[in-house]
């Protein structure tokens, strides 16, 4: 991919564009350069700091005429180098678009700017009783979340991004400003551009607000672990519990290496074993149904010590920990970096799908974990280099390939969550075929003509 | 609109490309020339009906060479006149393509063909203990539901067509068959093309096989019904148990009115009083203590007699007159059409809203009923007109769209579950923009650059 620097000519106009700062200071170039994700990092030619729906529509105009390629950029948290500048040109920084907008507690929905960050807002909407649902592991922007299509940890009860934006502001590549969607829970006007949009790693247009759906904090929330002899076992005991339809909150499975670095690095003292972690939410009596059901069904699979507890600071400890899991893994290991997969499968091969990936990762010699949001079939393998040997990352990543060709092979997908991106540009052909990707890239072309919104990622337009 | 109607040649040689039938029969024509809407027929140039996905395929090349317009039909039961062939052109009868091809309990999903209406599929699905949640009123096609974005009582818990369906094979205008979505519970691959495609009314590719996502029929159900002493009351009452985040399986709105023609139509004996039906899904206690916090709750709405049952054939009774609403009011009308309107607004609104309209309608001379989903903020006007009286349904549509304006106007939207079809184009431009609309035009165009496909629905072209 050829790439753009900007002459001096064009910083000095871009500073005219936008209430923001445009730098070039190579601090600021480092950090936009670089996300969460294995692949090397890419300098920005320049930043551009955007404060305004208008500011992006000037930028994005003249970039589009100039033809400098435009990356948006939030927290950085990518996993799947969605940030990365591979084309030179800006990286459009929404950080200072941080302003939540309204809540709306009456229509059960909040407007936020594309830089509020997940738990910034479910600071403020505790407040209110309310909670926004989608929770990532990383404290992520809400506008790179959309753009993403992120999920997490409760997707199985309130859904992911794709279910929780309503309606969106979003900036066309040549400045157009459109709105897309509607405060309204249910809409049939025309063509879903809302979810067109989120999901499309910022190559369609780039988002400048944002209209939430959010819930009311439950009545009672409760939290259970549970251990289990074989990774197979637990993984089983999770599909029969979403196949018996009980309402979980919460359902993630972690390995027994996975919560012997969680319970060192977040001061726990779980049995290190393959382990399910569950959460209810509900009524009081119904939270208690429906954890005793579970306890019931995971007997069958030898599920033991279930441990069940109604206490706030447990359960938040118990979360944190799970969140925390890719953090504990690191400081386990220190100096490593972790290289994350993500594929899901239809329930009925999870246990198939697990077993297979644990059988490609353990005839190399890299240390891995294994954990996921197994009641979505949803899984990731984290595996563990050392970055001062680059040539470990090429045979990891070559590793991640078998895995998803296997997943693909039993229909499943090569990635539940974490996006294409970089990464996985093959294997969305290999999964989807070239008719759909065709279909996507003809789309990007008609409102991209001169491919200038995050170039590179995806597809090859 | 210009008309095509095709020449003995074209028909001679569309029946060399499918394995079904290819009719010219009047009585053919004007069944695929009609809808439930109160749009008047327009007969197509000839029906051909598929039996394949490589029928389709090699029909709808053909007919892109040629510039023959293509309107798919299933069951005829759109309520915004997407079945009429208003260029002409054919019509493609998918009827034919109507095999349950897989049902796999194990990973809560099925395969179908979009000929397969919903309560055959619903059928089938109860030997496996499960169900099919989309329950538009009308037995529609699942292609049909999928190509609409169809909705119904239960999508306040189990989401619509476009949170139902997981993936589509479909056939582009110039024959290409592609596949989008996965058989996963979660995907982030790429464009979420399913969703565009589903809701898109048939403009963008016909869809010749769907994978669904099916759900375990609940331990226990229960249904309740409540009278208010006012219409304003009730909504507030519906609105005021979505915001206190208790689970409901299906929260209908039913006014005076509506509930005469029901009470007369389905044997009840209801009090003739402006209604709110209750469905809970969940545990045996579950169910019940949401029940009872219902209950609670309207009691401070003035809702009275609360009428609660989990006896299966009376909670069937209900909800079968829910769904046969419209016919009980053409039955209590002998000789009169109904013209459905279909708004949805944010729920601190709704009962503004429903207020506005009535205060619309009621101040002309037609019979009208107001009914809706409210939890979803969702609700419909029934307006009743003689159709020997052609000059009424040209007021009833400019009183509709006084109350689309209204609803617009307030953060609604002209349509919550209907589609735009052929009557709200221009509400589309009003709600959302010439911005958005300008995109959707030019994703049509590029997907479908002869126009071949429903002409005339959604935007102009």
């Amino acid at each position: 991919m050829i790439r753009v620097d900007l002459s001096e000519a064009q910083i000095t106009h871009l500073k005219t564009l936008t209430s923001g700062s445009v730098s070039t200071v190579e601090s600021v170039l480092d950090q936009h350069g670089r996300d969460e994700s294995a692949h090397p990092p890419v300098r920005p030619s320049a930043v551009v700091t955007v404060q305004t729906t208008d500011d992006v529509s000037k930028v994005l105009k003249y970039c589009n005429g100039e033809g400098i390629p435009v990356t948006a950029f939030g927290a950085g948290t990518s996993l799947e180098g969605h940030v990365l500048p591979i084309a030179g040109g800006i990286s459009l920084d929404m950080t200072e678009m941080n302003k939540i907008l309204d809540i709306r507690p009456d229509d059960l929905l909040v407007r936020v700017e594309p830089g509020v960050h997940r738990m910034a807002l479910n600071e403020k909407l505790s407040t209110h009783g309310l909670f926004f649902s989608v929770d990532p592991g990383a404290d992520a922007t809400l506008g790179g979340m959309a753009a993403t299509g992120a999920a997490g940890t409760t997707t199985v009860r309130y859904g992911s991004m794709r279910e929780n934006v309503l309606a969106l502001t979003c900036v066309l590549a040549d400045g157009t400003v459109i709105t897309v969607g509607r405060e309204t829970r249910k809409l049939s006007a025309g063509f879903d551009l809302t979810r067109l949009i989120v999901g499309s790693e910022g190559t369609l247009a780039v988002i400048t607000e944002l209209t939430l759906r959010v819930f009311g904090i439950p009545e009672k929330m409760a939290a259970a672990v549970v251990g289990f002899p074989t990774l197979k076992a637990g993984v089983e005991a999770a599909t029969a519990v979403v196949k018996m339809g009980i309402s979980v909150a919460r359902c993630e499975f972690l390995d027994a290496t996975c919560i012997k670095y969680v319970n060192s690095f977040a001061n726990l003292n779980l049995k290190e074993t393959p382990t399910l972690f569950f959460e209810f939410h509900g009524s009081p009596q119904g939270v208690e149904e429906d954890a005793q059901s579970v306890k019931e069904i995971i007997a069958e699979f030898g599920g033991s010590d279930f441990e069940w507890t109604t206490d706030e600071t447990a359960r938040r400890k118990l979360w944190r920990a799970r969140h925390d899991a890719y953090w504990a893994s690191i400081s386990a290991n220190p100096g490593k970096r972790g290289v994350s997969t993500d594929m899901a499968v239809p329930l009925s091969k999870l246990a198939e799908a697990v077993t297979v990936c644990e059988k490609i990762i353990s005839s190399h010699d890299y240390l891995y974990t294994i954990l996921g949001h197994v009641a979505d079939g949803n899984f990731h393998c984290l595996i563990l280099t050392d970055p001062n040997h680059p040539e470990e990352l090429e045979e990891i990543l070559e590793v991640s390939r078998s895995m998803v060709r296997e997943i693909i092979a039993m229909g499943g997908t090569c990635t539940g969550e974490h996006g294409i991106g970089l990464g996985k540009i093959e294997a969305l052909v290999e999964e989807t075929g070239d008719g759909a990707v065709e279909v996507m890239r003809r789309i990007k072309k008609v409102l991209d003509p001169q491919l200038i919104l995050n170039p590179g990622k995806i597809f090859i337009s």
